[in-house]
């Protein structure tokens, strides 16, 4: 087509309520346009780069033997009541009623339209084992939607259900979709995409895997071990803690510590490493505002995640009052009410002495504390972040770096927790009835379209790889009132044309610097120049986006150079 | 594929609920399944063949310079109160509030969104006329979901939107659209759509055409003239009716009429004509409750969309109290309070005497009433129903029919009701500021399968044409247990894969006769089926869904024959 048709607004000013590079290039190069908070309309150019990851997609999953299926965007409430997510899913599940005041939901995710689709069906082992995707728009009402279509409110996902009847099934189909997940990103250009185990959250099931995109701009923190091959994300990520007493034990002993309330204050004054601190980090479930004490070393963080797992209820942090018992800044293990409150242990504090911790009074602190000594017998929980240089729970070296990462697909093992909620089983050989054991299988595929641009980008533009940019080429005229450079484009813009290239023509009256700017904000992987000079020694320009290719090639060997690049960079 | 794999139930019983035949098939033949009243999930042959649809949609868009976009299926409420139809639109338009309490709707068609996306863009003449188009999940809340596909409340949509400087060009390109829609459905396998003219309701805009599948189970009613070409939806087509007064005029006489409460009973005691009665129907304005009398010669009708066009509100039927100051089956236009109803004559009244009406009073009508002589000099519009039989409004013949149809598609000239009430300006080249004319484009995709469905239908399933078929052949081994007949039943389902042939392949050990009312129901349009008895003289069967072609050839010709039969199909 003709970039003068082209719908959009390609700018040179980068947006100032932009984190991202890719949200800055997609609003600059008029890919999209924002509708409301996390919710955009896609313009052509964008939509033509979704479409061939779809396809993509499409053709990886069928080739795995999915069968492509369409559930519902809106669905009863009721669905969701049998599975237990209706009550279970905080606010970002959009509830609403329709006219005839039915609870609806809009599909976030779509196990339970998957499992409502087949359960009649798949009432015989013959039937197993099976899979079914689809591709279609998701809501989610994020409460922070940031980054442009990194993190959105409505998207496009494929989203695949698998149904086995053995573990051992599942597990050999997981591993063959964890393959065609890897080719999905290697051809749409971004092979470096890591695998990390991950926590499975609201989704059920235990092992899971996600694809990660390493980058600074990531949301995620994914430990890397340097050592061995050991990947996760922080949220599933073991805390390991290599402990000794100290041999000189010191009693337990109540110090004065006036107006010092975190525990860094404390140690200082009372000249302690902080690593021979208790700390108290405090929460409130969600449903009963019950307080959790959580007990850790003092220079280690909660895992939120691991704490709302181990509890299997969701928390907030604490909101500390006169009348709740708790002194804030001087909560301690030693005569807190174990009735009166969830109280527990992290793994950093087993077999630890000599602490520091408060002493549950108003400016009192104990130093000495042994809690096996002090307390007695409690239960250690893993409950920590990983951090920075800590033990590779694979290989056990100190060899843990944190690295940013954007979770470009994820693979889950659900196990049974759909088909036994709603009731779907099957009959083996021998007439027994069982209950399937699910995977499931995401990729938000807007999400995918702008990392592949925060990944390969310059500061003029994205720089997509051919397999999903939206057009192949870039023809320029340089000098449209030149009748030569004219006739010469025009001639290549329809051989293109008739040798089905995806060509994209810019025949407008105007300034070289001008078009370049826009052919970089497109991304457009090869662009042909033609313009008086070049004409003159029989020649037109051909380079690359990526600046790899930059040639001088005589007429008439432009389209089969042209070519040439085209089917080399689809291989 | 394998059927042995295919996801899906299918089944011999009609289901009760069904009222349509391509209801019933889609249920019995595995391609969907009820999720919700008006919602349904797709299996994949559903899939396939709105997969085909989709694309033939797109390439016909695309060779009109259509530019594929998308917008959002969730929309904020206050986009669409800046073109009003936040409020004006009934329930229909699921309205609900997001975590943040901010009005939210849900798309039921993409004006709004569509002046959006462009409205910061198309600034300038230089930039027009251009056409969006989005392929999309919808939502229209209907009161009365029915039919399976024909009427749902989520369904995909084509929804295209063009923008032009004038209503020369908007003509212009309506004429193109008006083609590419003919060529879509011809190319689906219903070139027998008709167009008809239509009302544009709640769109806007005053030209509009509809296509309509003419077949019984249609819900919409269209006029269609048997001497010329005129064709219109019942809704907008005109009602003529010749009246001649009596010239032996009757003068107004009251007149008692005990107990009689319609126009029949009355015309019947009186020994009347109802031809010359003068019949009352009420409504009420859904925002006020005002009484809106209209009256109308007896025997017709009153058609509530011109009704609602010209009163420029909703209408419901009346509901008549005590109070009000109508006696229900006796309201007559002589001595009804004018200031206190809306009082309106229909044209089949213009120019007649010696009617029988209600007198206003309970048990009397009056007989001889000329309304001209009696009430004076009122408007007649034309708010009647057209009639089988009645005077067509292009040749003037006593010859329209009316028929039932679906319609697949409609088209709608729009004019500046979205732009004016948007605020989206151009300047033209001289300076000057225009409100663009928009033109806007809809096909139902799931619609548009079930009606193929509909009319290309057997008893035992559907017929579907080539192009939008779910798989292009069957290839039956009616044994399964004959080593021969499954090595040349495999060897033609490798050859048909290797030459990309769209092929799903029954090898079952079933009976004949179950294999056959399986691939029935799948309306594959080439069946290839492989029997030891054919083996023995060294053929296979190849035959057509439709009962077209039904061969015996020879084995190294099948391949060829069925290339050559699927090509000839999608010419």
């Amino acid at each position: 087509m003709k970039i003068d048709k082209l719908v959009g607004e390609r700018f040179k000013e980068k947006p100032s309520d932009c984190v991202v590079d890719s949200h800055a290039l997609m609003l600059r190069g008029g890919y999209m346009k924002g509708v409301a908070n996390g919710i955009y309309s896609s313009f052509m150019p964008l939509r033509r780069v979704t479409k061939k990851i779809e396809n993509i997609i499409r053709e990886e999953m069928d080739a795995i033997e999915g069968q492509e299926v369409q559930f519902p965007v809106v669905m009863p409430g009721s669905l969701w009541a049998e599975s237990g997510r209706y009550d279970s899913i905080g606010s970002e599940l959009l509830r609403f009623k329709d006219r005839n005041d039915i609870p609806m939901v809009l599909g976030m995710t779509h196990e339970e339209a998957a499992v409502q689709l087949v359960r009649d069906y798949a009432n015989s082992y013959t039937k197993y084992p099976f899979m079914i995707y689809q591709i279609q728009t998701k809501f989610r009402d994020e409460a922070r939607p940031r980054a442009g279509l990194i993190r959105v409110r409505e998207f496009t996902m494929k989203d695949a259900y698998s149904f086995h009847t053995s573990q051992e099934d599942l597990e050999r189909y997981y591993a063959v979709c964890y393959d065609a997940y890897n080719r999905i990103f290697a051809r749409c250009g971004i092979p470096e995409v890591v695998t990390v185990q991950s926590d499975s959250g609201m989704m059920g099931g235990s092992i899971s895997h996600e694809y990660m995109l390493l980058t600074a701009i990531g949301e995620d923190s994914i430990a890397i071990c340097k050592d061995c091959d050991y990947r996760a994300n922080m949220e599933a990520a073991e805390s390991i803690i290599e402990n000794k007493k100290h041999e000189d034990a010191k009693a337990l002993e109540l110090v004065n510590t006036p107006d010092m309330h975190t525990i860094e204050e404390v140690c200082t004054f009372l000249k302690a490493d902080v690593v021979d601190s208790c700390k108290a980090v405090v929460y409130q479930k969600n449903m009963t505002d019950e307080y959790v004490v959580v007990f850790i070393r003092g220079d280690l963080d909660v895992n939120e995640t691991k704490l709302t797992n181990y509890l299997g209820e969701n928390i907030h942090p604490a909101v500390i009052t006169e009348e709740c018992g708790l002194n804030a800044g001087f909560i301690g293990p030693v005569g807190l009410d174990t009735n009166k409150f969830t109280i527990l242990y992290d793994k950093s504090l087993e077999n630890t002495n000599n602490l520091c911790c408060g002493a549950n009074k108003v400016d009192y602190h104990y130093t000495g504390l042994d809690i096996s000594r002090d307390i007695g017998e409690v239960e250690y929980l893993d409950l920590a972040k990983i951090i920075e240089g800590g033990i590779c729970p694979k290989c056990g070296k100190h060899s843990i770096s944190i690295s940013r990462g954007i979770e470009v697909g994820n693979i889950f093992q659900l196990g049974t927790k759909y088909t036994k909620s709603m009731g779907m089983q099957y009959l083996d050989s021998e007439g027994n009835l069982h209950y399937p054991i699910m995977g499931c299988y995401g990729i938000g595929v807007g999400r995918l379209a702008a990392s592949v641009c925060e990944v390969h980008h310059d500061d003029y533009g994205p720089i997509w790889p051919m397999s999903i940019a939206p057009w192949q080429v870039q023809l320029c005229c340089l000098r449209a009132d030149d009748e030569e450079c004219k006739a010469v484009s025009d001639k290549f813009y329809e051989q293109m044309l008739a040798d089905k290239m995806e060509v994209i023509y810019d025949d407008r009256n105007i300034r070289p610097g001008a078009m370049f700017s826009d052919a970089d904000l497109l991304g457009v992987p090869v662009r042909v120049i033609v313009s008086p000079r070049n004409l003159k020694e029989g020649v037109c320009e051909i380079v690359t986006r990526d600046k790899e290719i930059s040639l001088k090639v005589e007429l008439d060997k432009v389209i089969e150079t042209v070519k040439g690049i085209i089917a080399d960079r689809l291989k």
